[in-house]
C-alpha cells in the first residue's frame, strides 16, 4: 500500500489506530480453545470486530513463532483474512547481512505479503536498505520504544549531545524515502515527539504503547501529528484483551471505537478531515 | 549446554569452528532438488561431513523463515539431526519488549531445544533478560558485526569517546554471566579484538566473518583467544559451498578439517591443549 492510499484510508475512516494482533493461547478466551485452531478464531473474531475502527493490523511475530510451524500457517491465514483496505505490519524487528536481510524481506513481502516490516538498526545501512527493493512495500525502523531497555543505548549521547535514537532516524530517512520507511517511536515519550518531529518531519510514525503501556492519545497526537497525519497509533492489548468471555470481540470493539473516536476529534480539532 | 562442557569439546576435537547452516535453495546442489526436502538433504550431508571438525551450527533462521511453514519443520529435523555434543546457535538477531521476547526465548529454547540464540542489543536490557532465565542457555549479542554496516551506529563514540559497541558489550556483560552471555564480533576488524577483550575478558565471542566476509583465522585467533579458548570461529558460505557438485560434501569436509588443522596449531601454540 502507497502512502497516498494510506492517508485516504486514515481520512475515510476517521482513524490512524493499529491493532495489535498479539494472540497467546493462555489469555484468549476460553470458550475458543475447542477451535480447531483458536487463535485464528480469535484473530478473525478480533479482525471482524475492528475493522470499520482501523487502518492498519500488526501482528507480532513472535506470538506466531512460538507455535512452531503450525503458528506460521495461523500467520499466513490471519494476514490472508485482513481486508485490502487495510494496511499490514509483520512485528518482526528482524535485521540482518545484506544478504539474510533480503532474505527475510523475501519471506515477509513475497512469500507472505504483508506490507511493511518492523526492523531493528543496530547492523547499520546494509542490514536495512535490502528491505528498500520492494516496490510499494515499507521498512520501519527502530527509533525510540516503549520499553524501560530503550534508555540503555537508544538515549546515549555523542560528542555532540545528539542522542543515538535521533542518529538513527536521521541517517536511516537518508537510505530511503517517505515513502517507504516510517519510524517506530514509543508513546511512552511523548515530550520527545518534538524533537523526533525536528528530524524526521515527514516521515510516517509506528507509535506502540498507547493503553498497556500508559501512553496517552492526546498527548501522543498533539506532538506527533503532521499535515499529512504522519501516525499510526498501535494498541494491542488493550484492545484484544479488553473482554475475556464470550462478549470478547464486543469488549474488543468498544475499546477500538473508543480510539476511533479520540482521533477523529483530534483529526478535526487539526483540520485534517 | 554448559560453559565447561563447551570447552571439553573444543578441546577434545582441538577446534573452535561452528559451521554456519544457511542452506538457499538457488545455491545448493541441483541434484539434490529431486529430493522430497533438499534443503535437509542438504544439511544432513554437510553435518554428516563436518561434524568430526566443529563443535558447533548456527543455522541462520532467516533461511528457513523464507521457506513458510515448510522451512520451520525443515529447521526443527536439523536441529534433531545435529549430534548432542554439538552446541547449536539459533541465529536469529531477535530481540522485543519483555514479554515478547520470552515468547521468542520459549520459541527457540523450549519448542525447539537450540543452546542459544543471537539477540539484537537496541531495545535494552528487557528485551535482552528474558533469554538468561533459561537455566543451560544462552543468550549471544551483537556487539560489533562483520557487515559493512556496523559503521553506522556501532561505532558512534559518546562524550567520553567510548563507542556505541562497547558500551554494549559493558552493560549486556552486567545483566548475565559468562556461562549464560556470549558476544558476537566480527572477525573483519582484528585489531579491535584486543579492544574488545579489555571490556570482556571471560566472556565466549562467536566469530563470523571468516572466509566470504575476508577475516582472517590467524589473525582473529592471536587477539581474540583467551586463556579458556572463549571464541567461536563461524563460517558459513565457505564450508556449505565449497563445491557445488555430487561431491559437494567432500569439499566442505576438507574446508572445515583445513580451520580444524589451523585452530588445532593455534590451540597447541597457545598451550590449551
Amino acid at each position: 500500500m502507497n502512502k497516498s492510499t494510506l492517508i485516504e484510508q486514515i481520512k475515510t475512516k476517521a482513524s490512524y489506530l493499529c491493532v495489535g494482533l498479539d494472540p497467546d493461547i493462555n489469555k484468549i478466551p476460553k470458550h475458543l480453545l475447542s477451535e480447531e485452531d483458536p487463535i485464528l478464531a480469535f484473530n478473525k473474531a478480533i479482525i471482524d470486530a475492528t475493522k470499520d475502527y482501523c487502518v492498519a493490523y500488526k501482528p507480532n511475530i513472535a506470538f506466531y513463532e512460538a507455535l512452531g510451524p503450525k503458528g506460521w500457517k495461523t500467520l499466513e491465514q490471519t494476514l490472508a483474512y485482513i481486508p485490502n483496505t487495510h494496511f499490514t505490519i509483520a512485528d518482526a524487528k528482524r535485521g540482518d547481512i545484506g544478504n539474510t536481510s533480503k532474505l527475510y524481506a523475501r519471506a515477509f513481502f513475497e512469500s507472505m505479503s504483508f506490507d511493511s516490516i518492523t526492523v531493528a538498526p543496530y547492523m547499520g545501512e546494509d542490514s536495512v536498505t535490502p528491505f528498500l527493493d520492494f516496490e510499494g512495500k515499507w521498512v520501519i525502523v527502530l527509533g525510540l520504544t516503549s520499553n524501560k531497555g530503550s534508555q540503555d543505548f537508544q538515549t546515549i549521547e555523542d560528542k555532540a549531545g545528539k542522542p543515538l535514537y535521533k542518529e538513527v532516524l536521521a541517517k536511516v530517512a537518508s537510505w530511503g524515502t517517505t515513502e517507504d520507511t516510517m519510524f517506530v517511536v514509543g508513546a511512552t515519550h511523548p515530550e520527545e515527539f518534538k524533537e523526533v518531529r525536528a528530524v524526521v518531519p515527514n516521515h510516517f510514525l509506528l507509535i506502540p504503547g498507547v493503553g498497556a503501556q500508559g501512553g496517552d492519545l492526546n498527548l501522543v497526537s498533539k506532538y506527533a501529528l503532521n499535515d499529512e497525519v504522519g501516525v499510526l497509533i498501535n494498541s494491542s492489548r488493550g484492545i484484544i484483551y479488553a473482554g475475556n468471555g464470550t462478549d470478547f470481540a464486543e469488549k474488543a470493539k468498544a475499546e477500538a471505537q473508543k480510539l476511533q473516536l479520540g482521533m477523529q476529534d483530534i483529526l478535526k480539532t487539526r483540520g485534517i478531515i
